[in-house]
């Protein structure tokens, strides 16, 4: 059986939307049970709609709901311990849940999480975890915000965090491994970038495929599992992508609707704009993952509906079955343990000085 | 009379599509001349074969192409003083040519531009600016991969350089200039961003519009007229862009193959899917322009076709026209006369320690 936590007040909707996501996931999953945390007046009406999904949770009341435009600072302050947020993600820390879901705003719930959860021993900063559509199928890009620049050690830990993801998600074996940059060739791109691309040939880890560096385009040629970059550029990557799709989606609106004969070949059609929809539809690939703390948590789109936060329930739910959280301590370790300088070095040293 | 040089060797193709997109010129501008670099064996061949063309232009014998493959210091190496790409840069600054055109490879065109025009007085770095298709119309972006990284006054000069070319390429008056970050919130994203932005409230300057941070899907959405950034994110910024552009036209091309009733569609649709494929046309927007440096250097794509070099070439030549020279020289002069600090307020500064 799943365990899944669930702030049930993020988003825009609230419970409205997030409780009958819930109920797409009980329709189609059936070893899955909720915890489910929110405000007792908007939550239990809804649920007493919902008598399947019922049936699979167990509701506790909160005082305190995170606005969506609540500062991290401010979301700490007023809803530590007791905001359906917070207490979404201790369940996890208790070991009560096996993943948070959440649509509640990034700042806060990342803050939080970080709060709550800690950072794994060994990992400076966690990341968030996108799933991209590509042209072979999907890759799985880190950082996309979570913090701001980054040096070699912490592309590393990324590249870990990635490949773990991608082999929970995607089932891959030995994923293949790319990192960030501006050109193939070798004398290209940022220090740190470079480092931790020597740090990773050098490890030559049995987890992944270190593919070397890729650039912006790779991304949606999929021609990596998983890209490596730190925060900034990662999000400016994932952000501006969204722009292009809404600029080209934007276009072909217009274009179908200038002439009569483009009308009605659209008419026509329509099955095959409704691919494109679904191929372009954010709701199937809603979700940044949290990677890095001491236990699971999902970020669903706050504007979505309540297939896209099944979506992200759905995301949360594969990565608890597939014990995420163990293959990346145990990918961690065994990282650490190649790296780590053999005892004996070390007195040679300290005589060379 | 505007006057183009031309590295007729560059690009995929050399002169077999670099001279016939002068020759579209020709056909569209009354006032222009060129002044053509090349081997006297590839270029006066194809010369011969278009009249209208020879008649305004200079032709000039090389003994040296540089190779689309060669890297920059390969370039400066084999093609200083003697390679067609030298020798169209030379042309400008020794005052022969209003504007150099080359689709040889960015690298190469970078290195010898900077060594034969050397940066302008006050620029510490050259930039790379495109032209970006936006729901508006069309935004510049700077740098897309000139140089990795940039200071806080890099920044500024950017904003200068990229506020200067909208109002020669776009003919706005005050253009909207924002720094492009993760997040508009003032309290996020890199420290040299934060502090560009605030040496730019404080310049407000009568050339442009400081419109303050703005996100990576702003790019697409036109929000501001200038989008500015250092080379890394530009660049990465820049080609998961194309990335996704490419990826969404794939996908769309899939959907209208599957059903019969599809391709129906698609053939009624045919005007429409031709107005978006024009709309998505690299070759409308293509050239990189290099700012920064004591002439007008554009970089057409290696792979384009005779309309794509055109496109270039007029690119050039409307700067050229508008004279965006003299007007960075101006607008530069500007910013510095008033961030000097006034020659009266040093001495109370040393008084007062």
């Amino acid at each position: 059986m799943i365990r899944i936590s669930i702030d049930a007040m993020g988003g825009d909707h609230g419970p409205k939307v997030t409780l009958p996501g819930l109920m797409r996931v009980v329709e189609r999953r059936s070893d899955v049970t909720f915890l489910i945390f929110g405000l007792a007046d908007e939550v239990q009406p809804v649920l007493e709609t919902l008598p399947r999904l019922k049936a699979v949770s167990t509701f506790e009341h909160c005082e305190v709901a995170v606005r969506m435009d609540d500062k991290p600072s401010q979301a700490l302050r007023k809803g530590r311990y007791k905001s359906s947020m917070w207490r979404a993600i201790e369940a996890v820390k208790e070991g009560r849940a096996d993943a948070c879901i959440s649509a509640g705003n990034t700042g806060a719930l990342m803050a939080m999480a970080k709060f709550c959860l800690r950072p794994m021993p060994s990992i400076d900063r966690p990341a968030i975890a996108a799933v991209w559509p590509t042209k072979r199928s999907e890759s799985i890009v880190l950082d996309v915000g979570a913090t701001i620049g980054g040096d070699a050690k912490q592309l590393v830990d990324f590249a870990i965090l990635g490949s773990a993801m991608a082999r929970a998600v995607f089932q891959i074996e030995r994923p293949s491994v790319g990192l960030l940059n501006v050109g193939v060739e070798e004398v290209k791109g940022q220090e740190q970038v470079k480092e931790a691309g020597r740090m990773l040939r050098d490890a030559s880890l049995d987890s992944m495929n270190y593919a070397g560096f890729v650039e912006g385009d790779d991304i949606a040629k999929g021609t990596t599992d998983v890209v490596v970059t730190e925060g900034f550029s990662g999000n400016i990557a994932l952000k501006t992508a969204e722009g292009s799709a809404r600029l080209i989606a934007e276009y072909l609106r217009e274009a179908m609707n200038r002439t009569l004969m483009a009308r009605i070949g659209y008419v026509l059609a329509r099955s095959a704009f409704q691919r494109l929809r679904e191929k372009l539809d954010v709701r199937r690939s809603n979700g940044g993952v949290f990677l890095g703390l001491n236990g699971l948590v999902v970020k669903s789109h706050g504007g979505t509906d309540d297939e896209g936060f099944a979506a992200a329930v759905e995301l949360g739910y594969d990565m608890a079955r597939r014990k995420l959280m163990e293959t990346i301590r145990r990918e961690l370790d065994q990282y650490h343990a190649r790296m780590a300088p053999p005892a004996a070095a070390l007195p040679l040293v300290v005589g060379g000085e």
